[in-house]
């Protein structure tokens, strides 16, 4: 099924381009009235040629999105400022335990915290002054050049959801994940144009190994996508393992100097820092690698139930993990992240794509540029067990509040329902549609007198149609989003069609995406040194299930 | 089943609160720094308190919606500029034709426009000018005091959708709509905390002749609603029987003085106004009632593709529309109307709840803000024909592009499925939800002591959870929204519980709201009044059936 072809190893390993602007940028004067980059990818094979072709008329395939509208700004100063200072007090009253980790201790000695046992309390002030060798923004490359992502300042980055146990689709119901799965979920993201990063544990193979998982997934991720991707931080060796992979593609001195891996790391909410999690992002900072860093906060369990307290809280808990990375590696790229969530005090059922979170959110987004660092929020969240309105519901209100917040790094941006247990197939290709609209949505009202159109006012005049118009004739090949998943036909052709729902039209798709999905070219050696490091590092370890 | 029960006049008609401000007014620090007012509406007797018991645990049930969060401006003062030359360009060189309607050209002539047969050529500056005496906010009167909306400024009014000919539910299918579809929806609306107003023409009630339905629809509004509502357009006679049915109700002084009804008109985009809408919104504006001023621009046909245009072009016919009433009765309140929408240039369809509309739609929100004037923004629209995943993903979208661009009348906010064409039982539920959330959402975060909750921190400890702690139990009650229509549960108890999806769920509820339905308290001398008009106006006419 997969092809391999060998190319020339400067497209595989990224390193010629790593100083090249990407291709064909335009400027473009957007609605804010600052110029916004719209830049066309290179063709990316006979995979890329299809989807343009094939993809909707509005929103041209480009390697990020660099948005043309500002996030919104929902906070006054003010009340910002008292966010801060809550968040302040919390990191030096109450402080935050770093377990497992004497290293992480030590650091935070040196930089003058006051560290008792392993609970470590931040004069004010400590943490920002820390942060300040973060880079605001940074490059992490993607093993096709054309791919590699710009992460902070006004881009976006789309991918897949992350972590879930199950699978589901509609033929088989809810089942745990196997690699197969893991595999179908990269080959699905990569055939879309409307992502932009092959994301990480997108399931959880779990008929591999725990221990040996991270080097399947991590495999999978180079050799059936060349989008940038994430590696593992279930244990310090697999962000080892990792990161090890990436440099036999990118080579090991290019991975000392750029971001070619990144790894998603969780606080033990609340202001816990286990060792696993900052034995691995230090593994990740060490090695000049981003970590991503996430507080994990459903109010009212792992946090308060109002809103103020904890994005606080997860102010402290993220600005401790991303100031770790700089002690670790000053320079070290790092992400701000957030992951707000609430939950039903009925049943204790934690709920997602509620209002609380969303708003919630647009003030994190707030509180991260004040930061100076780029921030990643999560996307499309739903407690549904099924493709329906309340999924696209929670799912459409939590991915606008992701780019509304001004976001660069929007982790789940597909597939999740129940929560986050299950990767659905058929939710995974509307929330791809979703993400294609956002491309048209975040380009904003472009403002020229191509846009303003007021000959065709005059060509056309009062009552007569603007079909025909030589307006419409020279801009309707661009003009509007055109869903692959809606149904926009009229009643009576819908019903001739059979009567379908969303649901059923996305099995479908993703059934035909994957039929016509071809692998990227990898070079055969790259391929065989990797295969290698796999066979052996398994050799090297038993078996664990748990 | 309709319980009527004597109560005093001045609560039906709202003469002795008209100068009284909304009871139990508190003031909130707002996210934005500035004071937002959550108004506890008075019970509204044995149905507001079950609703106030039954409603989600987060959001206060309140009359309108004070927002606390700022709308989001996403276009820079130098695009707004070009835009308001381009409508300049459009209204001084192209013009709008005003057909049918002697008595707007009269107005047109006397304001200082060139007049061209039918075609108004507008000097620019000159519709500004005379949109001065236009007010910037305005309270519609309820006949329940309580319920009246102060429509401007902060202010949001959520109101069903309106206008379908046909209705569906997931028992009966599609089919055309009747007088009880009609007196349905009323009930369902007035049934939900979240609604604040009772709309208008609903769904189109088929099996009353044309000519008669507006006073079938007029007394249906406030004989089983107690809330502000729309009256008929279709007409300028019909809008005449609309606001006399008014007067009977809210008595003639009150009513030449203050706004007790509306009537919602639309442009014949493009740049066409027909003498039954002018005459229709000449007659509200001559009575002081508020007319709604919509152009229906569906990018592609009666519009540019490009948006700038097709904003251009609204700007131009809504200003016209909106000058006009002002010409007929200086100072009488109206509304900016938008209705942007998309369409497929594959086929051909309309397309809703698409990108383009959405981000077009906050810069409209800015413009009727800089001419200092109520907006009306259209919410919640699909094109699917089921309450699905596509309907709630196209929905949701639309509906907060309108709380975004900061609407303060919001007539579409639930119902719709297939285009504009049906009006959904269950999606009317779906949506209503939506519109729940929305109030938490509207509201922002607070930022004091208790909701920084700093000292449940010191309390709770790293690593505890919060469920027990003081903070929790002290305000879990009116912590974080929660969804009527959402399944939050576990998936082994969703299972159990039949694996029903979000629609099934609906189809349940909306039986069981009608079920509970209790009409508000209408004065048996004043229903009296109300039918014996509507008898004897439906007496003075034939039947039309088209």
């Amino acid at each position: 099924m997969i092809v391999t072809r060998p190319v020339p190893i400067t497209r595989i390993a990224g390193i010629s381009s790593s100083r090249r602007r990407p291709p064909m940028t335009q400027d473009l004067t957007t609605m804010d009235g600052t110029a916004a980059r719209t830049t066309r990818q290179r063709s990316g094979g006979r995979d890329g040629r299809r989807a343009e072709r094939s993809g909707p008329r509005s929103g041209t395939r480009v390697p990020y999105i660099v948005r043309g509208i500002p996030p919104y700004d929902v906070m006054s100063e003010e009340n910002l400022l008292r966010i801060e200072a809550a968040a302040d007090r919390i990191l030096w009253e109450t402080g935050i335990e770093f377990r497992d980790d004497p290293v992480a201790l030590d650091h935070w000695r040196r930089a003058g915290a006051k560290v008792e046992g392993v609970l470590v309390k931040f004069p004010p002030g400590l943490l920002r002054e820390v942060l300040k060798t973060a880079p605001r923004e940074f490059t992490q490359h993607a093993r096709n050049p054309a791919n590699s992502v710009q992460i902070g300042g006004r881009n976006v980055v789309f991918a897949p959801a992350y972590g879930s146990p199950f699978v589901m689709d509609l033929d088989k119901g809810r089942r745990f994940g196997t690699i197969e799965d893991f595999e179908n979920f990269i080959k699905l993201a990569q055939a879309s144009p409307w992502f932009h990063h092959s994301g990480g544990t997108i399931c959880e193979p779990t008929d591999v190994p725990v221990n040996k998982r991270h080097l399947d997934m991590v495999y999978a991720h180079l050799k059936l996508s060349d989008r940038a991707f994430l590696g593992s931080v279930t244990a310090e060796s697999r962000a080892e393992d990792s990161i090890e992979m990436a440099r036999i593609v990118f080579g090991r001195e290019f991975t000392d100097q750029n971001c070619v891996i990144m790894g998603n790391v969780n606080v033990n909410s609340p202001l816990v820092w286990d060792g696993t999690m900052t034995n691995s992002l230090r593994a990740y900072a060490r090695a000049n690698q981003a970590a991503i860093i996430v507080p994990f906060i459903l109010g009212g369990a792992m946090g308060p139930v109002t809103s103020a307290g904890a994005i606080a809280q997860a102010l402290a808990e993220t600005m401790a993990g991303c100031a770790l990375t700089q002690l670790e590696r000053p320079g070290a790229p790092v992400i701000f992240g957030n992951f707000l969530s609430s939950m039903s005090l009925r049943s204790g059922s934690p709920t997602f794509g509620t209002p609380e979170p969303a708003v919630g959110s647009l003030v994190i987004g707030q509180l991260a540029r004040r930061l100076g660092l780029p921030l990643r929020c999560s996307g499309n969240f739903t407690t549904s067990k099924l493709p329906d309105a309340q999924a696209m519901t929670e799912g459409t209100m939590s991915m606008l509040a992701a780019v509304h917040c001004g976001a660069n790094y929007i982790l789940h941006s597909a597939g999740f329902l129940d929560g986050l247990l299950s990767m659905s197939y058929e939710k995974f290709v509307l929330d791809t549609d979703l993400c294609g609209a956002l491309h048209t949505y975040l380009a904003g009202v472009q403002v020229d007198d191509n846009q303003l159109a007021v000959d065709a006012f005059a060509e056309v005049g009062p009552g007569n149609h603007f079909f025909g118009c030589s307006h419409t004739m020279a801009n309707y090949q661009t003009a509007f989003w055109d869903s692959e998943t809606a149904d926009n036909e009229p009643f009576e052709k819908w019903e001739q069609n059979g009567s379908v729902d969303a649901a059923t039209r996305a099995n479908k798709l993703w059934k035909k995406r994957l039929r016509d999905y071809e692998a990227p070219p990898l070079d055969a050696g790259t391929d065989e040194a990797l295969r290698d490091f796999v066979a052996r590092r398994k050799a090297s370890m038993d078996d664990m299930w748990y």
